[in-house]
C-alpha cells in the first residue's frame, strides 16, 4: 500500500489535486472523483465515499451498464494480456485468479461468456470479499437474475470494492466497515478454566479439497494472541477449525482410553458476512464438545 | 452361519459329539473342547466359554506359546496360500485383509517378521474388533511388549476371538457380551422438537482417507429405525458423523444467509470398547450445537 | 375407578344401556349419548368420543351457551353444597379446589361473579390439565374474550373433560390421546457416561411459591425407573427440577473446591401440553450445564 | 477511604513517621510495621505486605496465639461496647455483623465461646472475602481442626485482612491482587447473535433465603456494561443469577406457546476464589440453554 492522504489534505486540494488522488478508485471512471470534489468538504470517510457512490446512482442505467462493461473479466484475457488497471491486478492476483489450471481457466472463460451474453457487461464481484469457490457459487447464481436485478449486484460489488480502495487510499475518521474478524477460545469444561496450549489449524474448505489457512496454539486465557483473521474482509465461503483435543487432554492425567474418544474436533462452519465478527468457541470435555457463533 | 446347536445339546453329548462340535473353536486345540467336556453341564453359554479358556490358563508358559504360535500370521501367506482354518479365512476376510495392495501387504510382512523375531510366535489379535488402522496400531504398540506382557496379550485377543465364534456356533442362556451399538438421535433446539429427515453419513476414518459405511435418514424421533451399527462388534478405530443440518433447516423457511454458517455437521470420535454402546445425539440450531457420549 | 365396559359391549347395548353408560360423560346432558347410539357401531374410542362431540357441534348456539350453564362454577357454592355431578366433585378435589382459604375462595367466587356477569354462563376448564396457578392465568386471560370465542374456548374444554372421562369408562382400540409424560437424563460428561444416584427433585412452582411433587434418585442408566410424571394429563403451569449435582460429584473423587460450583442445578420450565412428552435432560460436569426440551 | 500514601514515600520515611502510616494495619501490633521499616526499600506493595507477614511468621507459636487472642471476637461484645480498632468496625459493619437479630446474635456467642474455648483465642476470618452464611459454615468446619491447624489457618486470614488493609492505605507497583470479577455473556443461539435487552438479577442465596444484590440489563453485545461484581473481593458464598429469557424471546415474534418453556432462567452457582475471575455465560434458545464457569 503507498502512502495514505489525509481527508483534511483532500479536503483542501483543488479538483486537479483532488482528481489525482481519487480519479482511479471507480474503474475508468474519474467523474465519480470530479462529482464528489463539488460536494466537499467530506467530514467522515464514509461520506467521501457515499458521495462517490451517489455519482454511481444518479446516472441512466445506460450509463451505469457501460461503466460496468469497463471492467476486466474475472480471470480473464485481460488479466492474462496485462490490460487491467494496477488495483484489480492485484485483487485478483490476491485470490490466485491469474494462477489458474487450464481447466480452472477453461471454466471462468466459459462463464464469462454466459454471462456476457446475457447482460452485455462482464460480471463484477469484489474478489477480496469471497473464496475461489464463492466466486463460482455466485457467478451461477447472478446468471439466474433478470438484467435489472443483476445491474443492480454489480453496483453494490462496486460499492465494497471502492470501499476498500478508498480506506487503503485515504486516511480520517469515519472509515467504512471493510475488515471482519474471526476468532476463537476453547474452554476446559473438564477442568473449568481455558485451555491453554490447544493446537488449532484454520482451513478453508473448497469443493474439490481444503487449504490450510493457519496454525496456532490457544494461550493461558484459551485464545489465540492474535484473531485467526483480522484487519481484512473475511472471504465468503466455507472453513473448517481443527482442535487437537486428544492432545491436549492427554497432557492432564485423566484416566482415558489409549484411543480417545474425541481426538481432532473439527468445525465446519460457513461465513456469510466478510465485515462480521465470528466468534467460533468450543467448550470440551473428553467426552463432550458445544460451540456456537458468537461475535 | 451355520445352524447353531443348543446348550442343552450340548450338554447331553457324548465326548466324540462334543469335541465334533466345539474342537476347531480353539484354533488347532480340540484340547479346550475336551477340557470342558468333563466340567458339563454348562448353565450358560459364557460358563461354557470360561471352561474352554480355563483349558489354556492351566497350561505352563511354554504349552500356551505353543498354542499362540498355531495360529496363522494376520495377512501372511497362510491366508495367501490357503492354509488357515475355514474361521480365520473368514474373519480375516471380513476386515479385506485378503485384499491388501502390495505396498499393504508388504508393511504386514515386515510386521510380522518382526513380531515373531521378537516374541516366537505369530501378532494375534480378533479382527472383528478393530479396523485395518487400529490393528497396525496395535502392531507396532504391542511390539514394544515384553514377552510375558505380549503372551498376555495374545491370549486376550484369543479370549475375543473364540467368545465371537462360540456364540455363533451355540444356542442358549447368559450368551457373553459380544456386539456393541452406535446411534445417533438429532435435536432441532431451534424449534424444540427432534429433527426428522437429517440425512446421517457414518464413515470410518483411516490414516490415509475414509471410507462410508453406511447412509441414513432420521425418522419422526429425530432417531435412525435402527442403530447406525448394531448385533456385531464395534472395531476400535476412528469414525466421522456428518449431519446434513445446512439441507434440514433450509426446508424449514427461516429467514437464514444463503450461505448458511452450519451445512454439514463432521462429529469424528473413536471407539475403543468394542462391546460398548456408543450414543452420539446432536442438539442443533442454525447457530450453535453440541455432542456427547451417551449409551 | 370402577370397572370400564368393553366397546365392543357398548356397540351391542340397546339404548337404554348405551345411555345408561354414557349418559353422564357430558354434564346433563345423556343426548350427547343418545346422539352418538344413532351412529353406532364404533371401530375406536376416539370415533365415539368425535360422534358424541358432534352432538354438541350441530346445536345452535343457543343451546350450546345453556348446555355449558349447566356446568359447575369452579370452586363455587356447588361444591360446597354438595350440588355437583360424582366427576365434577372429583376433579374439582384433585387440585384442591374443595380445600381453598377463604382468600383463595373469595377470589375464585369474584372471577366466577365477573365471567357470569360477561359472558351468562359459568367458566368451564378441565381441571385435570391444569395447576391451580395456570387456572387462575386461563381465568383472568378468558375474561377478555368476544362471547363467540369464549363460547368455543368452553367447548374445547368440554372436550378434554369429556374425553378424559369417556377412556376410564370405555374400554377399547383407538384410545384417544390423554396422557402426557414428563422424563429426565442425566450425563455425567465429566467421565463420559451415565450419573448415577443423581438425587432429583420435582416441584410445581405457584405464584406464591412452590410444592414438592416427587423425589427420586437416578438408575445405573442415567434415567429415573419410571418417569417422572406418566399415565395422566401433565397439568400446565410451571415446574422446577432440581438436580443434586454436588453431592453427585462429591462421591467421585475429584479434586473440588469445597464449595462447588455446582451444587443443587435448577431448571425451571413451562408445560403448555398437557398431552405432549416433556424429557428434560441435564449433561453436566462439576463446571457446566446445559439442558433442552426433549420429547 | 483516606487519602492514600505513595510506597516512594513510605520508603523514604524515618522509623517514626513508617510506624505512624502502617502501625495499626497489623491489629494492635506496630511491631509488624517497625519489622518491615528495617527491610525498606521495597519495590512493590506485594513486597511490603510479605515483610509485615514475615513479622508475624518468625515469632513462636505462643506470640502468634496472643497476637490472634488480641483481635476482637466476630458479632461479638466489642461490636457492640465500641471498643474494636476503626478498621475492624467497618469490616464488620460490612456484613451487617453489627445489625445481627437478638437470634443471629446469639448464634455468634455460643460459636464464639466454643471456639474460645477450644483455641483460646478468637475466631478470626476475613469478613470482606464471606457472605454470611460462608462465615457460619467456615465456623463450624473450623471448629473441628486441632490447634497448630487452627493457628495457621487464623494467621492466614489474617494475611487476607491485612493485605486488603494495605492495599486502600498504600499507592504503588506491584499490588497483591485483593479483587474479583463476576460476569455474564448472554448468547441467542436461536438467531445467532448476542441476546441484548435481556433482564438480569443477581441474588446472594443463603441458609434462609436470598438477597437481591443487583440487576441489570443485556448490552448490544449480550454483555452487562460492567461486570456484576469487580473492584472487590467476591465473598465466597452461594449465588443465583436470573435471566428474563422469556421476555426477551416473547419480543421476538416467535411463534412460541402461550406458557413458554423458557421464562426465568436460573443459574445457581458457588464462589470459593474470592479474588477469582468468574464468567458464567447462558447460550439460550426457547428450548434449550447451557451455562459454564468461563474466566
Amino acid at each position: 500500500m503507498s502512502e495514505r492522504i489525509s481527508l483534511d489534505e483532500l479536503n483542501g486540494r483543488d479538483k486537479a489535486g483532488f482528481v489525482a488522488a481519487l480519479g482511479d478508485i471507480f474503474e475508468h471512471a474519474p467523474w465519480a472523483a470530479e462529482y464528489a470534489f463539488d460536494r466537499r468538504p467530506f467530514a467522515t470517510v464514509s461520506a467521501l465515499h457515499a458521495a462517490m457512490m451517489e455519482a454511481l446512482r444518479v446516472r441512466g442505467e445506460a450509463e451505469q451498464a457501460a461503466f460496468v462493461a469497463a471492467h476486466p473479466d474475472l480471470a480473464g484475457k485481460a488479466a492474462r494480456a496485462g490490460a487491467m488497471t494496477a488495483a484489480s491486478v492485484s485483487e485478483q492476483a490476491g485470490l490466485g485468479l491469474d494462477r489458474l489450471s487450464e481447466e480452472e481457466y477453461a471454466r471462468f472463460e466459459k462463464l464469462n461468456a454466459a454471462y456476457r451474453a446475457r447482460f452485455g457487461f462482464p460480471f463484477v464481484i469484489c474478489v477480496r470479499r469471497q473464496t475461489r469457490d464463492a466466486i463460482l457459487d455466485a457467478f451461477e447464481r447472478r446468471l439466474g437474475n433478470d438484467r435489472a436485478g443483476e445491474l443492480a449486484a454489480a453496483l453494490a460489488e462496486i460499492g465494497h470494492i471502492t470501499r476498500l480502495r478508498l480506506v487503503e487510499r485515504v486516511e480520517g475518521p469515519g472509515l467504512p466497515a471493510v475488515a471482519g474478524r474471526l476468532s476463537t477460545h476453547v474452554l476446559d469444561t473438564h477442568a473449568g478454566r481455558p485451555a491453554a496450549g490447544v493446537g488449532i489449524a484454520l482451513y478453508e474448505v473448497g469443493a474439490s479439497g481444503r487449504a490450510l489457512l493457519c496454525r496456532t496454539v490457544t494461550n493461558a486465557d484459551g485464545r489465540t494472541d492474535t484473531p485467526l483473521i483480522a484487519g481484512v474482509p473475511l472471504r465468503v465461503g466455507r472453513y473448517e477449525l481443527e482442535f487437537g483435543i486428544g492432545a491436549y487432554f492427554a497432557t492432564r492425567g485423566l484416566d482415558l482410553p489409549e484411543r480417545p474418544f474425541l481426538d481432532t474436533v473439527p468445525i465446519r462452519f460457513g461465513i456469510a458476512e466478510p465485515e462480521g465478527h465470528y466468534h467460533v468457541p468450543l467448550a470440551v470435555t473428553p467426552w463432550s464438545y458445544s460451540t456456537y457463533r458468537g461475535s
